[in-house]
């Protein structure tokens, strides 16, 4: 990523302000616990946000034990973001407040501009957009969630609870609020951790390809998941994802593929969301990742937010149980990847450890090996040394007699550049085990093809990594 | 399913007794904690097994607390199963002495039979399938891990825990006995209940087509799931399928669909996996419903466990957020399912609670309503109750200012006959409301694509209803 490509607007500064902000004003914030003015405090103060935090609203003097001013001018300290949670109507005069006193940011909750489709939200929303750009200050929507930084425990949304998201690498941008809450939900129950989220809204002047941009520089960004039901510019978000994409995956899930649910589109936010397949196709030639559902969006994303992509397509599959083995290989011709072929080196180190009985053929199986550690790991290692394999899954049971073999998987995989995915059917108390191969980055399925839809997605990106220029 | 299709064999009596067994002897029982023999009693003792538990073994006095005796013949009191883990070369004896005791069924967890492929272990297959169908004793396996009942606290295979899983309505018949534990794994942990277990090993007399048999005069299985690789005679399991699944809907996950997949169920169950295309063709056309993915089994089995199959195709969605409803109408077009047409009376039914400026189209707009119970509930009965909707999918995320949604939901559920199917994308702290719904029989999906899964499986089975005759 080029600074000079957004150098006019300071963008990285800007939206580095906005995610890790010093103080958040809340305008609107409210008493009444069925407001959303009250929901957004509430998600400052509970959730825990390390910085500080104004309430603004002319008829209160305290809220949640901090004091509460009349205006965000009354303010006597500096305010880097602000949440606006008042009537449309009132917006305009508060943003200019907002500008006045120096604000890099502005997350606009409020609903009623260009998504009504009436003359009066259209023409609110093109001044807030003229007003916005001339005064230097982004807004965040209108029409939205908000943000969170579960890093800085900074939850700027109405949803109280998601700034204590489970922390880690992955960073999502949303054209719709809902569909941010389940992306959110969607990847920490599967143990995938949040670097930043951002509800974009209508978009009124900082758009997809804007945080995008950002997040590309962003240390703590390793994957970028965007939703999108439709853009006025498309262009812009595919040029800047030719170059992002060649340093971190961009995983896409388009909402609004058929005519029926482009009108609902419409009147979500204000956006048409033209043909789904020539934006698959468009997408896809810019070196984003469309994905068709969320459980593949999860497993594509876990994979490759903790290994590298892979550059070539030939799988070892190794497993104690013979049929979880099959699953794996049929998926794996499903979605274009190789059941290596083992070299004769390799099949005399297996023999060492299998029975002639059993197949060392991928897959492997390794039957009764799991519960000896020694057994466990020069079988693993004989499989990644070979030169004619470039990824290893092996799928297992957790049980009694198999608790040696992911010690050992997480013993070689400290030394090995190659891929390891593992898929693991237990049993809740199994719990332990998924974590403690996790920690060490390496991903766990619950089923044996989606472990094959990660190890896919590797090998697109790879393949992306080697087409884009 | 009519008796005298199995009444040679007087099938369900001998399987009732399998499954629900007064007295189980595990021959070949072991003090040693590395051997299947522990394994199996353990998985009796801890799980807490409600009959009466005789390990044989003649080198013991006593296991676990129980008086063992050195052979089955020496128990004095009557046993319905006998669990068998010994090297195979001595299972003929052992079967014959079973025999001789009168036992029904005999679980054979050993391997080294028919999946070894040598002449050995096929004529011991051959002479086994012999001596048990002689004897008129029914084999489990070999090559198997065993059976669970739960509601009995019967878990009759090397893997303890597997007893005390989730009790509900799915049974599920597996070639593979791993596959046994991805599939009680998969949905109990999408809290989806089970009722009867059994891996099925090499079928040397008893197969697929008799267990169906069984499970579909078992008024504790709704749904029938299999996992198949090959089968020899398909057509028998065809034969039984196309009645059965007029009354209870069989979904099917075909393991080794290529090649390289092949090769190696033979190895597994010593069976030829023979050409995915055809035994899709071949079971769709017998009523079974063929699926793709594991997900997709979760979620259609939930669907069709809790709720009434589709005859027709028209959707209703109603979503507190605009996103969610988007990827819902849209995934419903790709399974083939229509957004509903409101009628103009249901239309105005809805503007008394929904502002117009939000969408009462499909997908319906609930906005803020959700706060408010009889507001929720008005809206859900007035869809309902429209003439042109068949199933109705809500979709919301639980927090604060939706809490009464859910309890509407629950509610006007009570006294519909047509499917409603939830999607709720919440932090964990939601499990309540997933539990409050699924307890009434309302199926909740993580996803909103999963939601339309489910649907999809609904209509499905409506379809082989109609179709089949």
């Amino acid at each position: 990523m080029r600074q000079d490509d957004y150098r006019d607007m300071d963008l990285v500064a800007q939206l580095d302000c906005i995610f890790n902000p010093r103080a958040v004003a809340v305008i609107g914030a409210s008493a009444n616990p069925e407001k959303p003015g009250f929901m957004c405090m509430t998600s400052l103060v509970r959730d825990g946000f390390k910085g500080k935090i104004y309430p603004v609203n002319p008829g209160l003097s305290e809220l949640f034990g901090l004091k509460a001013y009349p205006s965000i001018l009354a303010i006597p300290e500096d305010i880097d973001l602000a949440v606006v949670v008042i009537p449309a109507e009132q917006t305009i005069s508060v943003i200019e407040e907002c500008i006045v006193k120096g604000i890099k940011g502005a997350i606009l909750v409020s609903a009623g501009f260009r998504e009504v489709g009436s003359e009066t939200g259209l023409s609110l929303q093109a001044t807030l957009q003229e007003i916005a750009n001339r005064g230097g200050i982004k807004i965040v929507g209108p029409n939205t969630l908000g943000l969170i930084n579960p890093r800085a425990n900074l939850n700027a949304t109405f949803q109280p609870g998601l700034g204590l998201s489970k922390i880690g690498n992955v960073s999502v941008v949303s054209q719709s609020g809902g569909m941010c809450i389940y992306l959110i939900n969607a990847l920490t129950s599967n143990n995938v951790g949040i670097s930043k989220v951002m509800g974009i809204g209508n978009r009124c002047n900082l758009d997809f390809d804007e945080v995008v941009a950002y997040l590309a520089q962003d240390n703590e960004t390793r994957v970028i998941v965007l939703y999108i039901e439709g853009i006025e510019q498309p262009k812009r978000l595919m040029r800047i994802a030719r170059k992002v994409a060649k340093q971190k995956p961009i995983l896409v899930y388009k909402g609004g593929r058929t005519q029926e649910s482009n009108r609902a589109t419409l009147s979500h936010t204000g956006a048409l969301a033209g043909k789904y397949e020539l934006y698959k196709a468009a997408f896809t030639q810019s070196g984003m990742m469309i994905v068709d559902t969320m459980t593949e969006l999860v497993d594509m994303t876990k994979a490759l937010v903790f290994q590298p992509s892979l550059a070539s397509d030939r799988v070892a599959v190794l497993s104690l149980q013979a049929g979880p083995g099959i699953i794996i290989a049929d998926k794996c011709r499903e979605f274009g990847l190789r059941l290596a072929e083992l070299s004769p080196t390799t099949r005399q180190r297996l023999r060492h450890f299998i029975s002639p009985l059993l197949s060392i053929d991928s897959p492997v199986d390794m039957a009764w090996t799991g519960s000896n550690f020694d057994s466990s790991r020069e079988i693993l290692r004989a499989v990644l040394e070979d030169d004619g394999v470039d990824a290893v899954v092996v799928a297992f049971i957790s049980f009694e007699l198999s608790g040696e073999l992911p010690k050992a998987i997480i013993d070689v995989a400290r030394h090995s550049i190659k891929p390891i995915l593992v898929c693991q059917g237990a049993p809740d108390a199994a719990a332990s085990v998924t974590k403690a191969l996790e920690d060490a980055n390496i991903p766990v399925y619950p089923f044996p093809d989606r472990a094959v839809t990660g190890l896919a997605g590797l090998l697109r990106y790879g393949s992306i990594l080697k087409t884009i220029d």
